[in-house]
């Protein structure tokens, strides 16, 4: 994309380009209601050479905008802590909320392209970061967030001049580094590679527009008319991506009328196995905290089947410092106005710490479908979503256990009418639990669903028959000592 | 406190203290319904020796309560990132929400006695982290907050069999690092830095728990107790501190009435020196970037003055990789269920970055004060509130700024009018406007002691006349030139 590109074919003159800019600037500033009407979220990525006006672009954009309406943000490379994350983490926190835009200046292509320059991805790596990329660029838009992608070129001569002229004022030489330099000297290999990223990445829902930024006056133009007629088109009808074809290795599992309910532990028995996991835990992670492994622990069930208890039981075994227990309840107003994966991406585990998530994103194929918090098509495509986003973590080292703490009907309605008898946990159960309970079948209909299209290799589900607590507990334990102890030996 | 305090005094055998520390544990899970009814926040501080069992308390504290109710927080030493922000950034970000329980694994003690140790800190730069702690704990208790603290203490002959015993174990080598083994050796000298730390931050509101942690099951006990006794005392009445007699050394301005409002910009000199002022800016940012100072700018003013206009010339001179316009709305239910400094501490700027705050914490003695959203108490504490906070920015090297931009009242009605005329603007006045507007007496009175008691020489307020909006914003950008380039000639 870049080897073919033509410098110096916009004819306009710097006046000319001045006067249509200051038009265009207004314009821009009179889509902020139609957006935040529309509730269109924006992400405008400013990638581009080094010295090739990033900045400079931003701030022509940004001019006469209100600052309640955009942010911008600076993206450098990934500090040590960032590092600790999964690759696409960093880049789903700032994601703006419907109907604001975020500028980026160098979103994930610039440190992506480095560090494969750098040798610290191999080539296979690279593709697998490209694929995520897509992937996670593919889920924003199919989300209805608008990507408008610039790529700055300028050629060799021209960066070359701008790098000593930053460098020979004081105030501005700290932005002059070596791999500035060094990217001047091998500018044709940068092309090359820029060339690949740009071409991996250009999507209909989601495409680049190559800016020839040798002139400022022309490059700011081209800037605004390109992000102005991208809102514009977008406000009109958004892209729709092409959903992919997957055949994910499954993990089956049994659907829930066939799961025996009959298992049961004694109280000696109960203690006993109790304290050896206990013990075992501990000293596992001890060893994933060494080792640097990140750990997910997802519990999904239904109200009263003692999801609770069994995560207290856990939990009380593993190092408060090395995990927290994060519990999803309804979408907070900032949390809905943005991508339905986004809180569960700013809350992962780093390396060495566990996650347990009490609900998780399964929300989105069980009470947002059945309650119609979002549409069919939204929550049919989460299947592959939640799979992509687990395969993700999975490929970056994380382990991903899911569990469905099961009960039946009968001993969640014994266990319904306890809660209501005794005064210290009314407040357990509530008129929602009720109506959820009403529609038992709706729920056991999509749960059932949801463990055939999500129980993967990478992240299986586990059921816990939880009629007894304590045989649930000890098994949920259990499990995790397993995986645990499988991952150790592989590494 | 620690020199003469005397290890084993407790003569509870093992099996007893056992059996106590279950009921205990029961007893504190049972406060969380209280605590959430009397929406009172609690913050945990576990501080003391190396291998002293801080995680080990945490663990045993934690053990029976429901996690929705409580979070736990490692606090390491700062990284290269968070230094770039006042010390008390990072300490504020995690306070709880009303009603929920923080445990802190290290707070701001450690973090503050290592480096005064190191040489980091000098004697009176130490002197004065001190004084800002103790600001920060009254900060927080008058706030509501109720602060338990704990030392965990072991004596020189405990801590190396501790070390010795996590070095031999390879999941826990990585435990003990070369500062634990250096503690161990200059054990006296610690203890003399821990004494003196201990001694300078034990106030009535929020005093220090020395725990002998020689025994785990004994001082696991001991903390469970404390930290019960504490929230039950604080259930019945949180400790009042005392609020300190202060002499702020003063840069007064003149009362709203006395400001001559008939200053004005012809177009033409207008352009003139916003073109001059802007390549100044620029140029002054560049710098200010270079040499890493932070930059707090505050805009106040009445409604329709022309603070968003204001705002707008100021920051497009500015790169926008470099600041931040933070619009400042009606606190969240996050934000009001916190300290109601903590908005602002979290979203300060880091060094070499400028933040523009579009309203801000002074929202306490207005709108706050005149709409009842706070105790009497609680806004005339404010202005000195707002006095430390301030000061603390400008003791770290921030440049903080304050303007109210002036109008008198024939000049809002003429502008509430023309927006209200006007399609495109009809949207920015509301009814709200049209109350404040006649609560315009009150508001002047509470403007001017807010001016009179709030604008120190080390954060002045500057009025803006803004009949003529183009000489408030010339004259602005004036300002922040000269308090910049004031700053730049000190260091």
């Amino acid at each position: 994309m870049l080897s073919d590109f033509s410098f110096h074919t916009e004819r306009r003159t710097e006046a000319e380009c001045k006067a249509l800019l200051k038009v265009r600037r207004k314009e821009l500033a009179g889509l902020q209601q139609r957006l935040e009407q529309a509730k269109l979220p924006v992400i405008v990525l400013l990638e581009g050479w080094s010295a090739s006006g990033k900045g400079r672009t931003i701030q022509s954009l940004i001019r006469e905008l209100d600052p309640r309406f955009f942010k911008v943000l600076t993206v450098n490379d990934p500090t040590p802590t960032e590092l600790r994350w999964p690759f696409l983490k960093r880049h789903f926190d700032p994601i703006p909320a419907a109907g604001k835009v975020l500028f980026l200046d160098t979103g994930w292509m610039e440190e992506s392209v480095r560090a494969y320059q750098r040798g610290e991805l191999s080539d296979k790596e690279y593709e697998k970061r490209l694929e995520s990329i897509n992937i996670f660029e593919r889920q924003l838009a199919a989300g209805g967030y608008l990507l408008v992608k610039l790529f700055l070129h300028i050629d060799p001569q021209c960066q070359k001049e701008r790098l000593d002229h930053l460098a020979a004022d004081k105030d501005t030489a700290w932005r002059v580094n070596e791999a500035d330099r060094r990217q001047n000297k091998n500018y044709d290999r940068d092309l090359a590679a820029f060339d690949r990223y740009l071409s991996a990445t250009n999507k209909p829902w989601a495409p680049w527009k190559i800016i020839d930024s040798t002139d400022a006056a022309k490059a700011n133009l081209a800037a605004a008319d390109w992000v102005y007629s991208q809102i514009c088109a977008a406000l009109e009808a958004c892209p729709v991506p092409e959903h992919p074809e997957y055949h994910w290795p499954l993990a089956p599992t049994l659907p829930l009328a066939q799961v025996a309910l009959d298992k049961t532990l004694a109280e000696k028995d109960y203690r006993k196995q109790l304290k050896k996991c206990r013990k075992k835990l501990a000293d596992l992670h001890n060893e994933l905290y060494r080792r640097k492994i990140p750990v997910v622990i997802v519990y999904e069930g239904w109200d009263a089947a003692g999801k609770g208890g069994n995560i207290k039981r856990l939990a009380s075994a593993l190092d408060p410092r090395g995990y927290e227990v994060l519990p999803i309840a309804a979408p907070t107003k900032d949390e809905l106005a943005r991508h339905y994966l986004w809180r569960f991406w700013t809350r992962l585990p780093k390396t060495g710490h566990i996650a347990i998530f009490d609900r998780s994103w399964y929300g989105r194929v069980m009470v947002e479908r059945l309650e119609g918090f979002c549409t069919t098509d939204d929550w049919q495509r989460a299947y592959d979503e939640i799979n992509e986003f687990e395969k993700e973590l999975s490929d970056e080292g994380m382990v991903v256990i899911k569990f469905w703490v099961q009960i039946d009907k009968d001993t969640q309605l014994t266990r319904f009418n306890e809660r209501q008898a005794d005064p210290a946990k009314q407040r357990k159960i509530t008129e929602e639990d009720w109506r959820n309970r009403d529609k038992w079948d709706a729920y056991e209909t999509a749960v059932n669903e949801m463990l055939a299209r999500t129980s993967t290799t990478f992240a299986p589900w586990h059921i816990l028959e939880s009629v007894d607590k304590k045989y649930a507990r000890v098994k949920a334990m259990k499990i995790v000592i397993e995986a645990l102890e499988e991952v150790m030996k592989q590494l």
